[in-house]
């Protein structure tokens, strides 16, 4: 069961504690679940035959909950439902170009989460979690989609991870040169990043006079 | 070693055998560099005490080989040294949009690559891998920053991956919804997604006078 109140901080365990530039690392909740809620896909890395996958997948977030779904034959989620797996969420923000090939670096957002991922077998439940699958994508979608169907529901595995252990870490602004190098005449800095929609592209199987939803609901970032 | 001369097809293996959706697999090694070249993050699976982590890091291909680096003191990366990796490549495409909220999906281009991640001694080979990363950001950035100087080296741990046993998996396309739901009166389509860079941000302690290199150059993609 998830705790009834959210810890306002993620838990810091020996297995999150930041060992590299801890100053850029943040267990902060709130932090966390901007970047959940900003990017698209998390990869899902768990152990087969004590060796690592990694795998990208959409997800959603509902309050301290992190849904995956999948079909259920799917070979990463059997391997995933009641076993320890790390889900990491990193939204690219800009590539910082320093006068050193040694302080080149990019700019990012990083949440890595720990836990035991566990199916999700009440039906109420997961067809609340794969609305917030879908409603993750477009916000509000799965109010205007048709419903999963029970069969539907049957096909399709839902995992829950809460959010409770992990991590963000975050690296912005220019490039950090050695002292020694600021007088060379290389150009440094940040070239920001940013994913942006192009014009939607309807389906030739569409009935006709359908508009595509504007912009800013289909691309709420 | 590396081979000699590269297969055309990556190892298809046990391990790799696509399991779901096939059709949208690859294991063709010019599919799958033309990823690897166009992305600027890997997601690096490695297993810590039987437990799967995933962190995003940069890298650089050189024909056949995956480089990846780090601080000496990156735990991960001692982690991986020797040991089985998944690295995990992924190009977010699109949203699709389907009629039915069960046939949501997303476009995307990636590979997944499964090997043994071995640390690179060799010190012209570490300094050149070096170079492949800084030059996988920025085409040709490797010349006009300052180089890799000794201790710089010395600080700095790179693994090599050859790019062997992996696959690649795609989609494009509109939403595949099922017949029944054809004539529903909702928009079905894709929603293309695209990496764009904004107006360089110059660091503030530069030297006077530098422009920043023409946007082409910081953004080959």
């Amino acid at each position: 069961m998830a705790a009834m109140t959210a810890t306002p901080e993620l838990d810091q365990t020996d297995r999150t504690t930041l060992r590299r530039l801890a100053a850029r690392g943040t267990f902060d909740r709130a932090a966390a679940n901007a970047i959940l809620d900003e990017a698209y896909l998390a990869h899902v890395a768990f152990v087969v035959d004590g060796e690592p996958r990694v795998l990208p997948m959409t997800y959603g977030r509902d309050g301290e909950d992190l849904y995956l779904h999948g079909a259920v034959g799917n070979a990463m989620l059997r391997a995933s439902a009641g076993v320890e797996v790390c889900v990491t969420v990193t939204l690219l923000d800009g590539l910082v170009l320093a006068r050193s090939a040694f302080h080149h670096s990019m700019n990012y957002r990083c949440v890595v989460l720990l836990g035991v991922a566990e199916r999700v077998e009440d039906e109420e439940r997961k067809r609340r979690a794969l609305d917030v699958i879908v409603d993750h994508v477009v916000p509000g979608r799965s109010a205007v989609a048709r419903p999963t169907t029970p069969a539907e529901l049957r096909k399709t595995s839902v995992l829950r991870l809460p959010i409770q252990e992990g991590s963000a870490k975050v690296r912005a602004g220019g490039a950090i040169d050695d002292e020694d190098d600021l007088g060379l005449p290389v150009w440094a800095g940040c070239v920001p990043l940013r994913l942006v929609p192009d014009t939607p592209v309807p389906n030739d199987d569409l009935v006709a006079g359908l508009a595509a939803p504007p912009a800013p609901e289909l691309f709420a970032r």
